[in-house]
């Protein structure tokens, strides 16, 4: 019997500002039988694709990735906001709806040929995502994958990741 | 054949500041033996204990406790920074070496009576760990541990922590 994970995520309008409907996950990742329905239904649609690492997008993207990671027997990645990260770093910048900002990942975590499904909790305009794929691209690594619990379509974020790899949501709204 | 987990820990000297060495786990978290060897030394810790919630703190502690959560079929809770948990929250202050920052929570994350355990990576002063037991405490719930990656023992954070609850670390310097 598998658990409806949409029930679980819960509308907050006007967050982080007026006009958002802010999709809400911490109910979900509350209640174990639905965590535990998102990571396998994850776990099912690469169980059987050869990965070496998972991009966990901080910080919701390490909700779903660490789990995903464990169960794949994976290595997890982190790519996080500047300044973050201890050791040697590469940027991606990417554009804000005022400004920008930047993803970094350790120079040393991905090896040419490795091969990466990068994961976060949702994607809107694909900016975040597509900043994740170019870090990958500049270790050489080989992107199989972008991953997310929950898609906004009419943000059209997956046209611009497509280009990269294939992308799985497992909620469109 | 057990991992030796502290192999996989990098030191970085003067991060993020001059005189700090900085202990980075991501070496630990890429290679999926150690991972998984992190997790179950965790998991036998506290398979037994009977357990509502896992209280993971932003963003570090969500390494361990997403996983962590998943594996001891619990739930988890998320603990941020100011201003990122979208729906009704409570907040803890806590001192920085200049100036205070606070920890966030839903308040509707817990219910009284609940068990929970607060994990995060690291344990230094334990500021932050010690908001965390506050925040469990304001919603009324039962603080069952408080359990780190890492204790940095010099700085004396286990000796606040204990009178909230017992504090396990699976690496000591």
């Amino acid at each position: 019997m598998s658990v409806d994970i949409d029930s679980f995520i819960r509308v907050i309008p006007d967050f982080p500002k007026l006009g958002i409907l802010f999709r809400d996950i911490t109910p979900a990742l509350q209640n174990p039988a639905c965590y535990a329905e998102i990571i396998n239904q994850l776990y099912e649609r690469f169980k059987n694709t050869n990965i070496d690492y998972i991009a966990a997008i901080e910080s919701r993207g390490y909700l779903l990735g660490a789990p995903l990671a464990n169960k794949l027997n994976c290595g997890l990645v982190l790519m996080r906001k500047p300044g973050k990260l201890p050791y040697k770093t590469i940027s991606e910048e990417y554009a804000l709806e005022y400004g920008t900002n930047a993803l970094e990942i350790h120079a040393d975590a991905i090896q040419p040929y490795n091969r990466v499904l990068i994961v976060d909790d949702l994607l809107a305009t694909g900016g975040t995502a597509v900043a994740a794929c170019k870090l990958v691209q500049k270790l050489q690594g080989q992107i199989v994958g972008v991953a997310f619990l929950i898609e906004l379509k009419a943000l059209n974020g997956r046209q611009k990741l497509e280009t990269f790899a294939p992308v799985t949501t497992l909620l469109q709204y």
